[in-house]
């Protein structure tokens, strides 16, 4: 059993910001996007939780171990150093697919991502110690099977990021539609994923329908821990076994 | 006439730096990642060009306007604040992915992207002031119609991400494939590309098929300029008369 | 009664590296510094503490609430992302002053400053939850009355910034020389400090010395508590009073 | 002959700011200030100027070969990034101290710093390139005399701080008053300062009168060049050849 704790953080109303008074620069943006992204997994990573960059204006992040009170001091922090505000809301349950469509639902019922006078909402509530356990956050770990050899030193830079971005956008569909599980393109050629708790033989089938749709192999790496970080580092010691053993799946 | 300066920038080792001596925090890694792309991005826009996230590792920039020595100067400067050091090299032309291809070729040619001992490459020339001219630069910058009414508002949120995803994953492939052009998703509902000279017909093609294969409608704002700054600036303005006048595509 | 723990930073072998193979940009040491300490300043303060950037290579952080765990949980971080690493110690005492004296030592048995095999130490103990209580820390916040009015507005800039930095300068020295209290300046015309417990006739010699020696008019509000940032709080809406009422010194 | 351009940075309305509606937590005030100074340090530093973070609030800047389309550039960038905004003021001439009174003056005469209605100022005019020759900065980079050995390695951490406090509060006040200079701590045991043209005698004489002063033995590398980064550099080498030879003096 997994028991996932997902929040979905909105910066306010930004679609409108960004173009108020007229465009600002882009390079002024993607600044502050990544920097916010980056202070987000910084202060949820001090209390065990994953972040995810998304959409960067929507963003997910696995906060298990994260309660009410940290959220708040991190919206606070955010809106002392930022241009921008950020609304939060918490969902929870044994699919990270049900978790987060629960944390969406509680924040599209206060109004729309730009209504100008929705703003830092934190909605929601965390799981409490008592309802917490060693396994509720499954992670899986995937990457591309020597992706240095057989795609960046021998395509070209495009083409290799085409290769590695069909690939993610075939793995987060078929993750999700059939086991609810949510996959995040993490850099490189890694995707991280917070999943339910899944048989080796289902992640065989997710490999080989990736490998089919996207021509993409992947080999995956599974941790499980009562946080995002202690299931995660499970789940890259997972991968680096398959790296050594030259096996596909490991920590199941 | 296109004529489009594009720098692929790669961390150098970055794949066994990340496990060694054994696998590495992931949030401290995200944080990295991010703020090594943010400053990338300040400091390529300084002198007008834009920095696409791309894989975080392997970083695409569009760079007309930017010479040598500046590239230098970031390199230095990377290395003097971050624990890693950027390889870089510079391609041109008329297509912006055959001058990708030219980049990516110049720095396989020095050796593996996770040899040791290929660090801080600057490969390349940039174009010289003789031969730069008003419209070497086409960026046009698409986004979804309505995204906040038809998906954040409406669907949950790994919903939403899904279909701009799958929108992206198709954008990103056809425009490669047919007409040489790189797409970057920049967050939210953007995706910014930089494009050879293209008709109208043809962005009324890419919207289409895109429409067609994703069910992901899309609009676009085309700019020209010396510098990704000039022409993005001028698609971005393109881009809003599309919303306020609920047209598709404009600024060709 | 105060019991207040603190911890001395110190970037290893820092000065060495400044000039390594040869001097190091101006510019990136200062973004370095002050990004570095930026990051401290966010991570011990999830958890209450108070860092402040004092030498940037030697840095002072109050850090009650903060356990060993946490130091070295952030220790990890700094290397994972910068290009150099920190040694911390911890101590103790009724006395601030004592207890850094306390934690200089333990680091200073381990080898100098400029030690090249002397990196990431973690050293002392963290006070423990059975020793810990609401009135262990003491912060004095301190700034200079009317100082816009007064000088920023009036004096050019650098005249104003000597009257500030004298003021400081005197400040710093008599609260160590004659109450073992640590005093750092933090911008603006703001000092924050971390004191034994004192008396309000102390804190009046206090400002009437400063007054006598740098020309300098204090006004300061106490506070009270657990950890720094609780003392601080309590600190600054003392010095909000100050401010509305008129008066000088407010929560002893 | 010198003829430096002195920028001052003031934050607009920012005291008041730090407190509305109650005042904020003191680490988020911290790290928005000391990257919004790092972001300054680099933006400034990509022409070859230098930042000083002086009192965060108010931050003097060296901007030769800095233009006012860069300073506006930079002023934008800060405003789409950061919860505040800056306003800037340019002023030059052959003593840095007049520079600064002029910058000031300008914008003094806007309103106060802390008047709502005075934002994102940008006065005074940048050196055209017609007027700028070789031997514009000089920089006189100070340190002290094995300090680590001294200091750093023997007295506790707070001690050791007092000594270069005393020592930085007598030279930036001696320099200024009598050779117009401005003098800026920048971490360890460094100042940095923007000198007028002056004679190895005078330099012997200020290294004096900081000795008998604050008892703190200093040496300094001096350089001359067209922007605040060339004279750095070269009195960063010349402070190098001190320290190899032994010598308290070497550039002039």
């Amino acid at each position: 059993m997994t028991n996932t704790q997902v929040t979905l953080i909105q910066i306010d109303n930004y679609g409108p910001w960004t173009v108020t008074p007229s465009p600002r620069r882009e390079v002024d943006l993607q600044t502050l996007q990544s920097r916010l992204f980056a202070d987000l997994s910084q202060q949820f990573g001090n209390n065990g939780g994953y972040v995810f960059f998304t959409r960067f204006d929507n963003i997910i992040a696995v906060t298990n171990g994260v309660d009410v009170s940290d959220h708040a001091r991190i919206q606070e922090s955010m809106g002392n150093r930022y241009p921008v505000t950020i609304s939060m809301a918490i969902g929870h349950g044994p699919s990270p697919g049900e978790a987060l469509i629960e944390a969406t639902a509680l924040l599209q019922e206060r109004g729309s991502a730009q209504d100008q006078d929705r703003t830092e909402e934190l909605l929601g509530n965390a799981l409490g110690s008592e309802d917490r356990t060693d396994d509720d956050v499954h992670i899986a770990h995937f990457d591309v099977i020597d992706a240095t050899g057989k795609y960046t030193d021998e395509l070209d830079a495009f083409s290799t990021f085409i290769q590695i971005e069909q690939g993610y956008a075939t793995l987060m569909q078929h993750l999700h539609d059939e086991y609810g599980g949510l996959a995040f393109f993490v850099g490189g050629d890694n995707v991280i994923s917070v999943c339910p708790d899944l048989e080796e033989a289902e992640y065989e089938s997710i490999i080989k329908h990736v490998e089919a749709t996207a021509d993409v192999t992947l080999q995956v790496g599974i941790g499980t821990g009562t946080t995002a970080h202690d299931a995660g580092m499970a789940a890259k010691h997972g991968l680096e076994e398959c790296r050594q053993k030259g096996t596909r799946i490991e920590g199941v």
